[in-house]
């Protein structure tokens, strides 16, 4: 049995029961907290406990490099790939000030690149590979290799926190983000295939035919999750579905980031359906085909705002809501303790 | 002329120019962090600063009590007023665990309650009434006493503030919403009458029919916003209205909060037009008026999470996604800065 099948323990619905009964009780018509109650009562579920706390949250950005950018479908060159990871490092992209600004932990695992990733503080360079394969004209990677990058996520995942962030940064992802998309949900690739970082019309016409290319060499009816990981995903991709399973088998929930983020959790749901419940969705990216994978998790995010970064920023933006739910989930006064008079609901 | 006419300014474009710019050369793809760019250029031009701050945050609760209640609207006893005064002064009301959780300077102003307000740190009791009258049989307020809640709004307001959030606290209130919406709109009250705290289907009837005695009582042609006010709104709602314009007035921009808030800030724009370009609203109430009146205003609500508490709760949550937008202004590095080639977008 591989490791990523173990299994995953549910979420505990004696600790969801009782802070569902809490929310009753304080100082506030049922309900009127609308999805602030609700977070707050699958935290409780998540961590065993009646008082959820989110102060421990591990962000960890994976990073890569992808062949298919040899096709011409990104707007930027290959080499911001190990330009932003310094970026990470000296705190000034977007992930990094978020980080800061929620005071949550923060690192880059650099998975693999065609430039050697810079020697930082703050940044483990594993560099499994330099990067990808072209999947238009061979797997992205081999078994060998992806089965190394789903470990090595499961190994950079955090041991212990009250929650996990994943990021990604590799120039090139949308396409395979895209090409996962479409082989799982068996879309076409006009569903999946979006402007990433920002190409124009022509170049968003030869993105989608390099993701038709992968398609069409790689997939076949019924081929395994695993299978279309390797050809068509990427190593941070694998990374991040690593640590996402990781992440459930230790009971450590998961807020799940935009496009990437989503493909990478739903082949972890793939490869393992346990992992499914402790997974949250915090936004809606402007990436088209995020909606899909969406769908196909019944995942309703908390955001919509148009965003389309990655990096983890997402998630980041939405994890003061997160811990506003389970402040006032833990610091309301109850009817009784505030002497209110409950309502005749 | 009344105060309220006196010029509210406009934001600075040339702030908001610059800041345009500066999104530009920060290190991400242009346009991907999405709405969060355009909070950031707004803010800027809000403060006519290039670095956005949202440090010195005012947030004001307005509570007040309301004739109407004598029709059996509203779930919870006109007590829970001033008994809800007691709980945001101790601290375990929503909005005060909320403004802790965003380290914002918060007070309750009592405007007007049948029982009296409790004499605790935090409390300004301005006591203007024993709550409205019921606008069922005459007018909320009568003409010196709306004056002098509007006045009251805007001396409450803070004199100087990066930004201010306005709550309210009053049984009853959604009812004043609902038959301001319905005045100033011509709505059914169908379109504008909503649970509230969470009445049962007989008492929305009977909140339906109170709204509708109270339109057909007061409504006319023609009728001013200052008298539509004044027969069928209440002492907080009034007193939001006047800290809304002051501190459009006073070059302060507003995040306004839910249904109740929301009517207040459209009777504000009517008083001064000028005063729509200080708000910014926070999010879709599930309170089914809520909608008519956003789009009455040409408001984008950032979040839409089915909340319906009001006190400014839903305003608050919001708000770390601002300082979120405004620390990603100031704190990115640009692509100079950082060393990170540029797109070819």
């Amino acid at each position: 049995m591989d490791w990523w099948n173990e299994t995953v323990t549910a979420p505990s619905q004696t600790a969801s029961a009782a802070a569902r009964d809490r929310q009753l009780q304080l100082t506030k018509p049922s309900g009127s907290l609308g999805r602030l109650e609700q977070l707050a009562i699958q935290f409780a579920g998540w961590q065993s406990r009646s008082d959820p706390q989110l102060d421990n949250v591990d962000i960890r950005v994976f990073a890569g490099d992808h062949g298919v950018v040899a096709e011409g479908v990104s707007a930027f060159p290959q080499a911001v790939t190990v330009q932003m990871i310094h970026n990470f490092a000296r705190g000034g992209a977007a992930i990094a000030v978020l980080a800061r600004h929620c005071g949550a932990a923060f690192g880059v695992v650099n998975m693999g690149t065609v430039a050697p990733g810079p020697a930082l503080e703050g940044v483990v360079n594993l560099n499994l590979a330099s990067g990808t394969a072209n999947f238009c004209t061979g797997p992205a990677m081999g078994e060998a290799l992806v089965r190394r990058a789903l470990a090595c996520g499961a190994e950079q995942a955090p041991a212990q926190a009250d929650l996990f962030i994943g990021g990604e940064m590799g120039i090139g992802n949308t396409s395979a983000a895209a090409a996962l998309t479409s082989a799982l949900l068996d879309l076409p690739v006009a569903s999946t295939v979006g402007r990433g970082t920002g190409v124009n019309d022509q170049d968003l016409a030869v993105k989608c035919t390099a993701v038709q290319r992968a398609l069409d060499l790689h997939c076949k009816v019924g081929m395994s999750a695993l299978d279309i990981l390797r050809c068509l995903g990427g190593l941070e991709i694998a990374a991040l579905c690593g640590a996402y399973i990781a992440c459930a088998q230790r009971g450590i929930p998961v807020l799940v980031d935009g496009y990437i983020c989503t493909a990478a959790a739903l082949v972890a749901c793939r490869l393992n359906p346990g992992v499914r419940a402790w997974l949250l969705f915090a936004h809606c990216s402007a990436e088209p085909g995020h909606r899909h994978l969406l769908q196909a998790l019944s995942a309703e995010p908390l955001l919509d705002l148009g965003m389309r970064l990655g990096e983890g920023s997402g998630a980041a933006v939405v994890l003061p809501l997160l811990q506003a739910a389970c402040r006032l989930h833990n610091e309301m006064a109850t009817f009784a303790e505030a002497g209110v008079s409950a309502g005749d609901e």
